[in-house]
């Protein structure tokens, strides 16, 4: 297996101007999984309760998603509603039933600790350390969060960025954690904290990657149909992962590479609600639009002389 | 002169969490005709009042901005005042004392009327459309407007649309034209009303291009010091029409050449207040912004092989 990925499995209650869907499949583990499964062997740990439905874990051993990572205990899925307004911003979270996920902590199998890729999804900062003590020497670990551990685990989020490679997060977020409005300051804030790399994701709008003295500019795919926006940023981050542990190598080309891919499968996420569009995906879908984005964001290497 | 700019020439007094300036140069002819003349001969038409300061008079001249078109008349220049907040965003307008822009109506010189590129910058599209039986004949015409024209003058400014080239517009403002959250959907509303090609201006997000069936995605150049936005808008549709005009044809190539100098130009003008920047910067500052940028948007063409 090449790729671990620790996060949430829920079932999602979600509601936006395209139409609804409840108790669908979601979670950044759940959507990462199947972005990364893409492009490299991929593992999930995580937790369930007795209600998550058998079709789900078919679904995901049929992708070949790993699944001894994911324990099944009594009680109930974690559950998360919410709904997005007009302009298919920011979700509005409605309710967040923790379940079983409340008293969860990440138990990384023996046959997952030498996987050399790790993404540790958007979970409290401690239990993303915890999984930092069992795995092995990893290559390569991506860390992502979001403002509820920003606004209460702020400094145990900071010890655990300076223990990755790679950091992840939206913009408003970058800001809020670096206290700073302007994104470029706020980034310089972030990579003081240790981590080597950085990605702002903007949503609609893309992404910039920074890794060492590099900055890479990252558009997104421009889009004609967005019915749901859950579970974008956790598709970016697993495709962008999964690539990365295809192409082997650790640079700024294949960083740039697999942000590009992330884009890419994320841009397939909001196309339709939970995981319908993601899961039913081939590899041309995603090779051809792959080869659209280059094509529309190739700049022309005419110089105007002055 | 290759490049024809009709629009407002102001004194503005702005304040941002950088600071403030009082009657400070400005006005959407002033940002776009200091840009455009680094690339191309450029003159203005516009209307200015007793109280325009001479040494505002010597700047443009001093850019070789040609001034045969501007009126001086009886009365107070144009004045605005606005305030940007934390995240310099949108302009929130104090006060608009139009003064002698009131009675505005564009009379092109003899010695303007043949000029080949023209840009309709943000006035009343009823102006627009007088400037449009004054030219022979131009090659290209560019349109800008705003959210108070298409509130108040929607049914002009749709008609004049269909009798220029290329529309440039931000993408609310496409949106609230077009009447949908889609920027996809509001793009191909936009080009059925007759022009061939749309600019979508996403400010520190970049730019989209329509031309025929191309689709460019545009980046900005990510800014460390930002201190004023007031006239990016126009200072990018100045940087895309003088870059035009300078490489001489009109495909998608070219436009997208364009386009890309326009997003340099702007990125210039809003690390100062009014046109600081834009009327202190050097060819050589110009072109390797561009290269830097073009650096940072390059994507591999390394393809992922699933």
């Amino acid at each position: 297996m090449d790729v671990l990925i620790i996060g949430s499995i829920a079932l999602d209650d979600v509601k936006t101007p395209a139409g609804e869907v409840k108790n669908a499949l979601g979670g950044s583990a759940v959507y990462a999984s199947l972005a990364a499964g893409h492009f490299a062997p991929a593992g999930i740990v995580g937790v369930i309760g007795e209600d998550f439905p058998e079709e789900h874990i078919r679904l995901l051993r049929e992708h070949h998603i790993q699944m001894e990572g994911v324990e099944q205990i009594a009680g109930n899925t974690f559950h998360w509603s919410g709904c997005y307004e007009h302009d298919m911003g920011t979700a509005q979270t409605l309710e967040t039933q923790l379940n079983v996920f409340a008293g969860f902590s990440p138990k990384i199998p023996r046959s997952f600790q030498e996987t050399p890729f790790v993404f540790l999804a958007n979970i409290d900062p401690e239990l993303q350390a915890r999984v930092l003590t069992q795995v092995h020497q990893p290559r390569f670990v991506l860390l992502d969060t979001m403002n509820h551990w920003i606004a209460h685990q702020r400094d145990k989020l900071i010890e655990d960025m300076a223990a990755v490679d790679m950091v992840v997060i939206n913009q408003e977020e970058a800001r809020q954690l670096a206290g700073t409005a302007n994104l470029i300051h706020a980034v310089r804030w972030l990579r003081r904290q240790g981590a080597r790399g950085i990605i702002i994701k903007k949503g609609e709008h893309g992404a910039l990657v920074f890794w060492e003295d590099q900055i890479g500019i990252i558009p997104a795919f421009p889009l004609e149909t967005v019915k749901d926006p859950t579970g974008a940023g956790d598709t970016f981050a697993g495709g962008f992962i999964g690539t990365l542990a295809r192409l082997g190598e650790i640079n700024y080309e294949t960083i740039r590479t697999a942000a590009v891919m992330g884009t890419i499968m994320a841009s397939f996420t909001v196309e339709d609600f939970s995981v319908q569009r993601l899961s039913h995906l081939s590899k041309d879908e995603i090779q051809n639009r792959g080869e659209e984005l280059r094509a529309m964001a190739r700049l022309s290497e005419k110089k105007v002389i002055l």
